[in-house]
C-alpha cells in the first residue's frame, strides 16, 4: 500500500546516491545503505526464529496425543507474554544491551526460545494461566543469567571472553536446567506411572515440528553473526544437524530394537543445540563431529538415562529437555575449549558453572512459587480447560 | 545450473565495480547494485507472503472437519486463478499502477489475500468451479477499489492520502465485507442449524494454520515500506499480534468458561489487522496497545456477536471473517486518526466509507452471479466432490 | 550472543567505510562488502531449499497412512547422509566444481532434492538402513551426470551451452528416472495389488507438503542465478505453478468423474519442474503457458498412465514421480528448444538424451545392490520398524 512512498523514496534515495557518490560516499552515506541492508537481512533470520518458536517448539510438544490445543495454545502465549516483557525490562535500563533495534528483537527471542524449553520440561502440569505466570518469573532470571554472561554484569565475566554465538549454554543449557528445577518443585509422585501416549497422527506433527526447527537452526545460530560469517555458520549448523540426525537413527534403532519416532524428532535436533557455542568458528569437520556425538548422547539420554532420572530425581521431564538441550548444551559450551583457539578454560568453565547453578536455583524458586497457583496429581488434556467436541 | 553464468556475472561485476569505483560510481552505479539488493529482499517478503496465502489461510480454514482437502483445494485454485488475473488486468492498463516488477507481485498477493478472506466467508458453500468463478468477479472488483483508495481513481482520494500501509482497509475490511455480501446472496435459511464441526486433528490444522500467518504477517505489512522501516514495522506486528493473542486467551477463558481453539487461531491475528494502516508510523507501545484491544474485539465477536449476527442477517459467515479481519480491520483504519501526525480526517473517514460500500455492493452482486451456478442447502462434503476413502 | 563482537565489527566496518570510501573504494572494498551481501541473499534461498526438502518431500509423502513416520524419517535420514557426502566427494577433487561456499551448499541441496524424488519411487519398499545405501549410492551417479552436463566432464557438453537453470533435467527427470531404474529393479509381482491407502488425516498432510513445496519453489529455480535476475525467476515460477495448478484442477475432475486430492498435490506442482529449464529466460506468458501443459500433462500421468505404466514395466513407482518429475522434467528441457534465443539443439539433446540413459542405468545397477540387502513382497508399514501404540 505504500506504494507512492515507496516509489518517491526509492526515486529520491536513488536521486539522493546519484548527486552525492561523488563527494559525500567520503561521509559514510554509501555505509548507511548497507548497514540498512545488513539490519533487513537480520530481520529475515528473526523472520526464521519466529517460525522455530511458535511452529516448532509448538507442534514439537504435540507429540502429546490429547494435549495438542493445549500445547499449542501455551506456545501462542508463552511467545506473547516473553517477546513484550523482555522489551520492557530492557527499556527500563535493566540488564540493558546496547545494540540495534534488530538486534533487542533477536534477543528476546532467544529469550523466549530458552522459555520454550523450560515450557516442555513440565508440559501438561501447568494451566494456561500459569504458563503465563512460568513466563513472567522466567524472563527476569533468565535475563540476570544473560547480563552476567554477556555484558559483564556483577564483573565475573569480562565482556566477549565467554564463547556462545548460538546459545549452548545460555539459551539451551539455561532453559533446560530452569525446566528441570520448575519440575522438580511441581511434580508429585502419582505422575510416575502416568504415560505419555501418543499416537500416529501426533507424531507426525512432532515431527513437522522439529523438521521446522531443523530448517531454521541456522539462521537461530547466524542470527547476530557478523555478515560474512552467516555462511559459514550456516553450513556448520546443518552439518551438525545432519551428524546428529544420522547418529539418532542408528542409536535409536540399536538401544530400543526398533526406531522411536519421538528419538528421531528430538534428538536430531541436539546436534543444533550442540554446535551453537562454536558454530561460527568450527571447522565443517568438527561441526559434523559435534553434531554425531550430541545426536548420540542425546538418544542416550532419552532412551536410557530418562527414565532412571525421573525416579532419582522424583520429578517428570515431559519433553525430555534434558536430553535435547541440557546435556548437549553443556557438551557444546565444553567443546568450545577444544576447538577456539585461545579460549579462556576458566572463564569458559566459570560461566557454564555460574549458569547451571542459576538456572537450576531459579527454576526450584518459581516452581515453588507455581506450585501456589495450583497442581495436579494427573497432567492435564485438552478436554479440561477447551471447549471441544472430541 | 547457473554455476558458469553466475561465476562470470559476480565475477564480471566484481571487476566492473572495481574499475568504475572512482569515476562512474559518480554516475549511479552503486544505486544500481543497491536497488537490485532492495528489490530481491523484497522478493523474500513476497515469498513470506506466499507462504501465508497457501499455507496459513489455507490450513486456518482445515478446521471444518470434514471439509479439509476442499478447503485446500480451494485456496490452490483461488490464488492460482487471481494471482496472473491480477497482472493481466494490470498490464491491460487497466487500474495500472506504476511499480517495479516485485511490486507488481507483492500487490497481486494483497489482492490473493483479500480474495481468499472472502472466500472465508462462504466456505462450504461453493463447489471448486464456482471458488475459481468467485476469484474472476472478485480480482476487479478488488483493483477498482484499490484504485481509488491508492491512484486517485475517479479523483476522490488523493495520492498518500490515505493512510493504509499494511492494508487494514483496503485488503482486509474489504475482502471481509465483499465475503459478508457474498454470504447475504447464497446463504438459505436451512443451513442455520447445520453447525460446523472440528475435531482434535482439524484443531491443530487449522493453528498450524494461523501460526503460520502469525510468523509471516511482519514480512505482509513491511512487504512495501522503505528498506528503513522494514524492522520497526517488523517489531510493530510482532507486539501487536503478541497483545492480540494475550487479550485472546483471557477474553476467550472470561466469555465462554472454557478456552475455545478457534478463538486462539483467529482472534490472535486480529492485531496483525488491526496494526496494517499505521504498521510503520506507530509507536511500540501503540502498536501493543491496538493488539490488545483488537484481540478482545474480535474475541468478543466470534464469542458473543457472531451468532446475533446471522440470525440478524440470515446468513452465516464460516469463518467468521468478519470477527477477524472485518471489525479489527475497520478499526485499524480508523485508529490511523489518532495515531498518524498531520493525517487528513477526512480523506481517511471517505476511504473508510466508500471501501465499505464498494466491498458489500460488489460482494452482493457477487453472490447472486454465484447463485446461478448451483446453490445448495447444506454445506458440502469433502466426499462429493473428492474420490476418498474414508 | 555474538553482541560484542557484532557491536565491534559493524562499528569497525563503519568506520572503516567512512576512512576509506573516498580513496580505497576505488580498491574494490565496496564490491565486497556487495559480494557478502549477496551471498547472504544466497544463503536464504538456500534456507527456503532446506525446507523442501525436510518439510516439503517429507510430508508430501505422508500419503501413504500407515507409512507416515516412516516417510519422514527416511526424508531425514536421505537429507542427512546426502548434503555432507556431496561435500566429501566435491572436497575430494572429484567432479568437484568451482564457487563459492554458498554455491557449494545449493548444489548439495539440488542432490539431495534429486535423491528425495528417487526415494518417491520406491517409498514403503525400502527398510531404513537401505535408504542410507541408496544416497550412498545415489549421489556419485548424480554428481557424474552433473560433471557431464555442467562441468564438461568427459567433454560431451561443453560448459554453459546446456541450458537447464532450475534443474528440470539434472534433478527432476534425473531423479526420477533413477527411481523408475531402481523401483524396475526392486518390485516384485505381489506387489501388483498393494493398492496405497491414503485418509482424510494423510491427505491433509500431504497437502502441507505441497504446499510448502510451492511456495519454496521460485526460491529453488532462483537459487543459483545472478541478483537481477531473482524477480524475473520468482514470478516465472509463480506463474508456472499458477498454470498448472489450474490445468489439474480441471484434468483431475474431467479425467475421474471427481478430484483427487493426490492430483493437487502433486499435479500442481509440475509447472515448477517443467518451468526449471527456462526460469530466468521464458516470459511470463510462456511460463504460464508452460505451466498450464506441465499440469495437464502431469495429471494424465496420474490419472491414466500409471496403472498401464505399472503392468508394463511390471514396476510399482509409490509416489509417481515419473508423473511428477519425470514427463515435466523432460517436457521442461525439450521446451527450452523453442523458448531460448540461440540455443544449440544438438547439445539440448544430447544432454537430455544421455540424462535419461544415465539415470536408467544407474538407477538398475542401483536397484540390483539394494535387493542384496533384503527385498520385501508387500509394502512396510511403519509398525515394523518403529515402536509405535496405534
Amino acid at each position: 500500500m505504500k506504494k507512492i512512498n515507496t516509489f518517491l523514496g526509492v526515486s529520491l534515495t536513488a536521486a539522493f546516491l546519484f548527486l552525492v557518490s561523488g563527494s559525500v560516499n567520503a561521509q559514510g552515506v554509501s555505509s548507511d545503505v548497507i548497514a540498512t541492508l545488513t539490519d533487513v537481512q537480520k530481520y529475515y533470520r528473526a523472520i526464521h526464529i519466529m517460525a522455530m518458536l511458535l511452529l516448532g517448539f509448538g507442534f514439537l510438544m504435540v507429540f502429546v496425543r490429547k494435549y495438542g490445543r493445549s500445547a499449542l495454545t501455551a506456545t501462542f502465549l508463552l511467545v506473547s507474554v516473553s517477546l513484550p516483557l523482555y522489551y520492557v525490562i530492557s527499556s527500563l535500563g535493566i540488564f540493558a544491551h546496547k545494540g540495534s533495534e534488530i538486534d533487542a528483537l533477536i534477543l528476546a527471542e532467544f529469550a523466549a526460545a530458552s522459555l520454550l524449553i523450560t515450557a516442555g520440561a513440565v508440559l501438561g502440569r501447568l494451566k494456561m494461566q500459569q504458563y503465563l505466570i512460568l513466563g513472567v518469573l522466567f524472563i527476569p532470571f533468565y535475563m540476570f543469567n544473560e547480563w552476567i554472561m554477556l555484558d559483564n554484569g556483577l564483573g565475573i565475566v569480562e565482556k566477549g571472553q565467554f564463547i556462545d554465538t548460538g546459545g549452548s549454554i545460555v539459551i539451551h543449557a539455561f532453559g533446560a536446567l530452569f525446566g528441570l528445577g520448575v519440575a522438580i518443585s511441581l511434580t508429585t509422585k502419582n505422575e510416575y506411572d502416568a504415560a505419555v501416549e501418543a499416537d500416529a497422527t501426533s507424531d507426525r506433527f512432532s515431527m513437522l515440528g522439529s523438521m521446522i526447527l531443523w530448517v531454521f537452526w541456522p539462521s537461530f545460530c547466524a542470527a547476530l553473526v557478523l555478515p560474512e560469517e552467516v555462511v559459514l555458520t550456516g553450513i556448520n549448523v546443518i552439518l551438525a544437524l545432519s551428524g546428529a540426525t544420522l547418529a539418532t537413527g542408528f542409536a535409536s534403532l540399536k538401544l530400543r530394537g526398533k526406531i522411536d519416532a519421538a528419538d528421531i524428532a528430538n534428538a536430531s535436533l541436539a546436534g543444533g543445540v550442540a554446535i551453537g557455542s562454536v558454530c561460527n568458528t568450527a571447522t565443517p569437520i568438527e561441526a559434523m563431529t559435534i553434531g554425531v556425538l550430541a545426536g548420540a548422547m542425546s538418544t542416550f539420554g532419552f532412551a536410557v538415562v530418562q527414565s532412571r532420572l525421573q525416579k532419582g530425581l522424583k520429578m517428570i521431564d515431559t519433553c525430555g529437555v534434558s536430553n535435547l538441550h541440557g546435556i548437549p548444551g553443556i557438551f557444546g559450551g565444553l567443546v568450545a575449549m577444544v576447538v577456539v583457539a585461545g579460549i579462556s578454560f576458566q572463564t569458559q568453565l566459570i560461566g557454564i558453572g555460574l549458569t547451571i547453578v542459576i538456572s537450576i536455583i531459579s527454576g526450584l524458586i518459581t516452581g515453588k512459587i507455581l506450585h501456589l497457583f495450583g497442581h495436579r496429581k494427573t497432567p492435564y488434556v485438552d478436554a479440561e480447560e477447551f471447549s471441544v467436541d472430541d
